[in-house]
């Protein structure tokens, strides 16, 4: 037997209590949660079924599978229909207003669960889900901090990998390799179903201003139509950029982290496209600070680009991404989102990605990105590597 | 520019001539379809936005990203509510019945679209596209093939990567840069938010029977309790069963295939569990013909495990799967699945993964999997390689 909550009882107290306390300010009575994100998020595993969170008291874990899961409140279930029948029995009040994850629960399945609260209304869950998630508690930003360090290590060893005559894919294989030998878990994960990618992309040369269906920050063709991102295969050329863009999940936890690798010199637009993107994130790292909006930074890196003639590239050339920095975590897209119309607002304890990044056509993509934890301080670096352009060989 | 189809002109007309009749047989008048999975079956390629596919009639492909795909009937929108707008211009009657992605869009998504066609009753489509993408056609079989010589070409190499001392993550991870580095694509597509996965499992002695979240046919504690599944960090030891199962993802068309490896002799009971699971195979691959009732070959296949008083062992020990195949092409769990309960009959062009597995307390996971087509003629392989336990030293 094992027991289910992987948290010390007084971090599974302060992650609770916060979601409890967003549950009061918006009248929410209680919440079924059963997105493995957020399960992972309460209670510090993933499992097969649902939590129910009340706005005052304990939750009580719906458990499906693994078997042989214990701790208080913890009950095996075979089908939902069983949580209302547990509820009643423990007489344990649903409340009013019962919220589900709307968001990134499929509509048959949500139905389903609607169905099993005919006393109560239900309501769209998701909002406030990825409001607590935005905020990180310091063991969460340990988990990210592990991250970033051995993702940091990774990237030191790429020039390492880098032989003449490499393809993007070859030399992305080897860093996979390196990485998940370090023990990244290798799984990206990233909300909504238009958007998917394996570990992250290299992207080399003119592949960069390849478009992609997705919501990325940068494109490439990719191998195949059926995952259309990344690498394409070609051989790595002199006078090319090569930005690697893996992904840092060694804990669950993930960083977001580029770095451009350069086989031979690059022009000179690309190394000051560069040291702008180098720029932003020094910028951002002062400015960034509870109470900051999301758009005002955002308008500051656009300012910065502009006063560098250069947002022709920026974010993209043939296509343009429309943020420049995404809330991370468990998953790659969190709040809050750095982009021209955003409404968030920054706290402390978020954990956000930034990465400015141009396209330079033939020559490639350049510009960095880091994880940074903001505090009262201004956004600490979880990604700490140099930020210069690293010769290959 | 580049067409967004990718399919010649006859392939096209096969694919969607199949889901048209099969919607006129439902009353289905047209289906809204956004799934990524879905779009790249209708037209050979993954890319953002939405297909509009009537029952009579050219389907219309409404696209947000990438930018410059062209073709017949490809129309930019920025956000689904501009769909409803150009069918009017365009005089394409919506019809009564509309079918939306139910069971794989998220409540909120689907809220959306119902309220794009207020003149019409929407229902649940999800029903249908399983169906229509459980028969492949012959050049959906075709990418399946070759998926399936690359996956077994992987395989062959396994004892050539497998060094004394070696942990069951670090073979998993030369066996995965292999993999990559023939083509894999990495990504294991899977239907429904609580399922998750890397590239697959390496399973190494008796953390073959740790269980799972997950709905898979074989446990493993994993090496994060964020991903609990599969290696666990342990040294291979001596007279133990390495089970691999890792995705053969080289087309956008998968195939599944387990072997076992050994180092060192296995007892008795290993041996002769996995010769049971050769023997399923072998029946399954003379009884899985058009016509033939999923149950009966899950029966068939639990009647031969009885009567080699296997049964405590069968497709897990501590935690059992509730199946024994599953369909499988663009996701790992497409229909039909080979279970007690199932529904489903079989067709010709199914293509479906046998697993019948067991695991064998303290020695590891034995038994095989492979990837079947359905032809009127039996069941043929498409991951052909030696079924016997293949030694690593």
């Amino acid at each position: 037997m094992e027991q289910l909550i992987l948290l010390s009882e007084s971090e599974a107290r302060l992650r609770i209590g916060r979601l409890q306390a967003l549950m009061r300010r918006d009248g929410m009575d209680s919440i079924l949660v059963s997105d493995n994100a957020n399960l992972l998020a309460l209670c510090g595993r993933v499992y097969s079924g649902y939590a129910w969170i009340p706005a005052e008291g304990d939750p009580v874990w719906f458990v499906r599978r693994p078997v042989e899961l214990e701790g208080e409140n913890v009950v095996y279930v075979h089908k939902p229909e069983n949580i209302p029948t547990y509820l009643t029995e423990a007489s344990i009040p649903t409340g009013h207003t019962i919220g589900l994850e709307y968001d990134v629960t499929a509509y048959s399945t949500t139905v389903r669960l609607m169905g099993l609260f005919t006393d109560a209304k239900t309501v769209n869950a998701s909002g406030i889900l990825r409001e607590w998630r935005s905020v990180k508690t310091p063991e969460q930003v340990e988990l990210m901090r592990q991250s970033g360090v051995k993702h940091a290590e990774v990237y030191k060893r790429v020039p390492g990998l880098f032989r003449i005559g490499m393809t993007d894919h070859e030399l992305q294989v080897e860093i996979e390799r390196l990485s998940r030998l370090e023990g990244c878990l290798g799984v990206f994960r990233i909300s909504g179903p238009s958007m998917e990618l394996f570990m992250g992309n290299v992207i080399s040369g003119q592949n960069a201003d390849n478009p992609t269906p997705y919501d990325f920050a940068m494109g490439g063709a990719g191998l195949d139509p059926s995952l259309p991102v990344g690498a394409n295969g070609e051989e790595i050329l002199e006078h090319t950029a090569v930005m690697v863009d893996l992904n840092g999940n060694f804990t669950g936890y993930m960083t977001d982290m580029t770095r451009v690798f350069s086989f031979g010199e690059l022009p000179a637009l690309a190394l000051e496209a560069h040291q702008c993107s180098i720029d932003i994130c020094h910028a951002f790292m002062k400015e960034a600070r509870p109470g900051v909006e999301a758009k005002d930074l955002y308008a500051m890196a656009e300012t910065m680009v502009r006063d560098s003639s250069l947002e022709r590239y920026f974010m993209g050339h043939r296509q343009h991404a429309g943020f420049v920095g995404h809330g991370i975590g468990i998953e790659v897209n969190e709040l809050p989102v750095i982009a021209p119309r955003s409404r968030n607002i920054l706290n402390e304890g978020n954990t956000i990605a930034l990465e400015p990044k141009f396209v330079i056509p033939k020559v490639g993509a350049v510009g960095v990105e880091n994880t940074y934890l903001i505090t009262s301080g201004g956004a600490e670096c979880l990604t700490v590597c140099s930020e210069e352009i690293i010769s290959l060989v």
